[in-house]
């Protein structure tokens, strides 16, 4: 611990053990070691039992094992994001305790549970089945932070009576993670219906002039209505910690 | 006159001035001068009683006044889109039956009023009053070509409710041109709604990422609505064009 | 108007001369009360005999045979568009009715045929042979919503004179899908030929410039040919549906 | 439910303990009988204290007038966006009331002020004095939206110092709107120092390859800092609104 | 056939058979039957020798076996760009005549050799090893159009040497083709040299920001020297078709 | 002078002051003194009495008088394009001798007429009214440059039967350079009619997804019909210029 | 100075008039102040002699003024660039010993001139003349910055003599930047010719297809010869900043 | 060989059996034969003991064999970046002595170790283990070309506290390749610590709106930091080779 080392240091001077001139140096030294911006990041995972997350995607399953391996064995939980199933299976054997979610091209390793915190639910909607992966990454995600999480899915337009049939429920959500492709009107329905924090999450899912997810992209960033934010296009995880820390606002971080 | 030209060949056959070999031969060179694509384009413009559209952008006052001067002529209506009111006034000077309207940004001199044909109302739904301007090219346009129009402007999602109330008056179009900007998420809703071919007209209203039109035409083109249709950006006469040939899908043209 | 029927409605209810289950149902018939967007819908399609459509692509077999198997359970005819050679042997083993196109790669269950509908013909007419899966998606899907349709194709500036040899039977149609890739040129010259509505279909055939579709889409959205309205690209269903609607302007619904 | 709840009003009705008048205005209340997304919308906006946010670009300022005197003739406050100076006075004119921010282009008319609500502050963070218009837009509508705002600006990597030596006061918010352009790089640095909501705002500041804001935006959707969500380039008050509704989780409506 | 039929009807008229005024009538149904844009374009290759092209990307071996046999049934020689090894060698099964170079992914039918014409040389020059394929498809197309053909290849920057030290050469030429891919700069440096027609054939050779061609394409259309003219990425036939026809400029048709 | 000192050289080793490795090595250093690619380039211009072109935009009006000046005083024509009406007077003032053509944006000095040369005729074709300056800046050009040439305008899909009842006058040129914007389907058309090389050269004419020119270079780029090569936006000069080169293929230069 | 400080504050411990608690406080608030990112950043500029360096576009004379006035006051030189003649007017006003360079829209104060550094020249090429308020951003720029420069303008393709004959000079160079619009080929064409780092700086100088800068810039990265790095579109200031770090890469700093 | 002629030349002058004029007539014919860019390019390597390097993408094994033979045959060492695993044991088979690192995709066969040369250190620093295989194609191509090379890998946000718990050593770095991809913010934060030249890598790791890279590219190219220049999208080499001449700057070439 940086602080017990600088006080430590301090009491060496007081004591006239260590003159001043080797004090600076060594202090010198620990303002980067120190600065801990890095740090910080680390505890804070440790901290809040947020695990560790990893992305998988253009990763070796070797490099994935030894991350993975580094992080269990320091005592956080653990999620692999885009990991596809073959390399979930070589995983897998250096990480037995390693469970696969392939719909969510997810792994983790849950070392303890992330204790429960946060105002309320974190709601994830997704408008078709093809979105569904990229929907099961942000919920999957949402719990392992500690959230509780209910899911709407298939509540595109051409099920958009299953929506407002869920409106109560949609209403009692913290915070709502809406999911969509093609042209992406989901999230902008979806705001205008309640008064809550909406993160809208493009799908790469269309073709032709979808553009992989650019075209529901610029649909939720020129959203004309209120409080939706945007993540990066299939990013489940990022919309998670996203919805994690809204879901928080207000709420101490536990010493 | 290409006509006048195979009638006097063929008499020349008839009297025998010409054998039959000789005409072949001539017949031969004719068929592209004789093509008349255009020429039927024009007949038909005249026959349906359909303006001439000039697009005004780009071309001076000068030859805007000239051109229109030759189809006025001809006995021919004539619409002027993309007017600037400065350019306006100068051909008002040359033409002074000339109508303007700003906020359309639309010249037009009616010749002969067109009478009214098709099944039916064709409908013109905006979102905002930023996209005005496109709504009324169409409105206007689609007047007059011969329909009967019919305006709901300023129904975006912040408006859905007028939308909505007045669901039975949109049942009642037969042909429906939805003009929206920012994330063009209107044309699917209104599609959703009804059984009824619906055009859609980017506009290029908003900033950033809407790129001039670009974020609602990608919107549009991958509505999961059904029977949405696109046209280029801010073209209200072509939705108006459109339109107007599907408000008349199996009536015959009059002889 | 809705609100006299609903107060009609409860008038008769507190005149007893409706009870209340018979109320409950006849509300739920209401569009708005039970909002019932897509149950409309879904009643639509049945009332119409128009088949359900499901994208195939991005869906596993499983689930098309899963949301398939919902489908016909309904009594619904089932399109099912994009679906590969291999899902569809998956598919169709769970699904013995399942008819398969591939050609077109669409799979389809009739479970009654939809009745001919519309004022005439819908014609698909192709530019070249690579565009041909696009077509047919088209004109299958057309054929199955009910329309009589007919098929011109290959073309394309190669083959223009077959276009023009077609004129009469071209001339005879209702609306017309016209389907290019590569410049997108040829709705333009079709348009420019016919005064019925075109639906221009860009496809991703070309290479280079032709950035899997995008030259043609945007040589479709600036045609300076009127009536042409543009889908998505590759997008032969959307086409269809369309076509279907524009070939039903002013024909009463079904009851 | 709602459909118990239409079936116990319909049972009193029946039983006489309601009558017709009184059912109807019930039904109209219900959320979907009478739809009225906007109005609920409409009401919320009142409900809530939170003036209605017109955007004055591509608006006449006859049209901004009419408007505002409608908004604020029904007693709510006003806020105007994208105002110019020149439409600003004019609108001034006729809306006496109404002030003008040059530097955030902004004008608004505050009938009641916003109450106070939220969990704590919202920080506005602005990386260079270019853009300070977009940051103060964010800033003055989160202001009249009813939130604490503390403002930080020109903390870009010219002035990263500013940024750390602040931290105390950063650490303290609730949320964290970071305004920047260029390579947009901000947003993710700030997220890597705290846990709370960073809503990214990217600015059309910059030149060449900037795009126009383009840049910037997607430098923060491709963040890999956690917890940032984006929104549109420039898009001062659409992060304002977002960051009220972050602010305001798990704290219940006035009723 | 047309011709027999204004033949008849003109033989009809000399017989007075027919009047005047009927065979207008009956020629003004002719022109498009008549038009033969197409048969034109088809007499043309045969008359000029300059074989049948057909692209084989996107199209089935079934296909191109098809088009190909009815190419050479009617004494034309053929040629098909973009053949993949595999199709090649199912074609050949059904056209043993075809030949094949896998280098140019060119297959090929000689019926009869097209004769040698053109003011002189045609000069292909390629800026690296990897641009090889499209310049051997321009080469081969070239040579099968009638030209002769000379090849200068790896010549970029890496190699300019060779470029300058063949100046007598390529000073020889009537006509170059430069294929270059990454930055595409060689046909400005090429024109810079020479006083000739200078087809610059980007290629999509290149990675990152190369964008499959892009690049070179820009570098291509925008270059500083003269005489450049561009066909589309990877177009090696074009740019031969193209060369071929200023390689006759002011050389008579044989009839 | 390098050729002075080439002189100088020979002259000591003819007088033997200097041995022949020494002047080796002097002449090693000597090529790129020596290299004269743009005094060739330079005397090319002389040579063949085309004229100097400069391109004025973002060039001062001083600038541009001054380079007028120097390429005036060598005795060579002069060419600036793009030359606005106000910079045009100013240089007009210290070269009285420029001539302004307004409708070309084009200003010319010829101190000596080019010689006529080349095989035929070079014939500019133009699709509407506002794509005239940039044909005319081509047509000037051409004729600068020493062709005969001939204009053929407003020959769009709206006035195809003027392209095809002149097709005779077309059919007669050497060279075509074919102008036009929107979705610039015109060079196409015209190279699907004749065996001539076709220039085709996009506008920024169109509004919308017209992307200033991208959809008709995209559209020229993958046009299916042959001999079609394509030069930058709005570049009339550059056409003219590739079509005066191909005018001169096989035509030996003048000593 | 914060060294200073600590020491201080360590010699109060040793001296027992500070506790080790109140010095672990005071040591808490140094590092995020003292962190000096920026403080270094800022010092560093003293250190060197460089002036601060302002982007004068998007704000407003009296912002430039202020920042100008404290850098001034602070004892540097300041740049401002992309300064337009009417600010620099606004901003002379109060800062009367600004010096403005409009052709590089540059202004300066030079409060002592920056000791000449580096081990050679800083050789700045530019294509052509509109390229020159670029090169001459750059070449001011990397003059204040203490480097000994020269400059070698419009020796793009039609004046590549001037390069090559310029070879000895441009041997002697340390670092070059190369300024070109356009196809941007002229950093390719430099590289080729040495071996030295080459900047290559694309403007925004060219029409069309020039997308301001970006054919240019995609050159110049998709460069094939080697050592060429690149900056931002018209970045002039850019490259000599980096060009004046290149020039003293193995010099000490002075203390 | 052109040197054998020029000194067979001048020994016939000297002989006095040609004549001066003649002479000179000569010599004017030879510059471009005699040009050698690419040979001076070539001895250049030789000279500078710089392995020659070919780009294996889009090669086949045979044609990188057959270059990898005749540059070792001339006693050059030899680099293939972008060498598939594949093609590398193709290639090994007829080049035995090549070495390959799959893990940066990179072949190579040292003739004769290049000389360590150079001011210092050039240090390779990457953002995420993704990234390793560009950071180590730069890392081993700056080794090969004769630096001193150092690696900091894995130092993005998540792992700042590396970065400058490292600073020392970066600090005493020469110059400085950064390597990144999603938002590409490194080299920012990396030229912000220190004065030294920095290269940016951008990557194509990263996902949805990295666009392969373009997001990292943008991000980069309007860093705010000074002395960042970029080379193209996972360009390790092309970086490495500026680096190399960066770190020469100064330092004569070796006769």
């Amino acid at each position: 611990m940086t602080e017990q080392r600088i006080r430590d240091l301090l009491k060496q001077v007081a004591a006239r053990k260590l003159d001043v001139a080797a004090a600076v140096t060594r202090l010198r030294h620990l303002p980067f070691e120190d600065l801990g911006f890095a740090r910080l990041d680390h505890h804070r995972s440790l901290r809040r039992g947020i695990p560790e997350v990893v992305l998988g995607e253009r990763k070796t399953a070797a490099q994935i094992a030894a991350i993975g391996a580094r992080v269990v064995a320091s005592g956080q939980s653990l999620i692999i994001t885009r990991l596809s199933p073959d390399k979930a299976r070589e995983v897998k054997r250096k990480t037995p305790r390693l469970k696969y979610r392939e719909d969510a091209m997810l792994g983790y390793v849950v070392t303890k549970p992330a204790p429960k915190r946060g105002h309320g639910l974190v709601m994830i909607i997704s408008a078709g089945t093809s979105d569904i992966p990229v929907a099961e990454e942000a919920a999957l995600c949402a719990e392992l932070f500690g959230n509780r999480v209910e899911r709407l899915y298939d509540v595109g337009v051409a099920g958009l009576h299953r929506l407002t049939s869920n409106l109560e429920s949609i209403a009692s959500a913290s915070v709502l993670i809406v999911v969509a492709g093609m042209e992406g009107a989901l999230p902008s329905v979806v705001a205008g219906l309640i008064d809550k924090p909406v993160i809208a999450v493009p799908t790469s899912v269309g073709y032709g002039t979808a553009f992989g997810g650019l075209a529901a992209l610029l649909g939720m960033l020129n959203s004309c209505s209120s409080g939706v934010t945007v993540v990066n296009i299939d990013n489940g995880y990022g919309a998670a910690l996203a919805a994690t820390l809204m879901n928080r606002v207000g709420i101490a971080e536990p010493k």
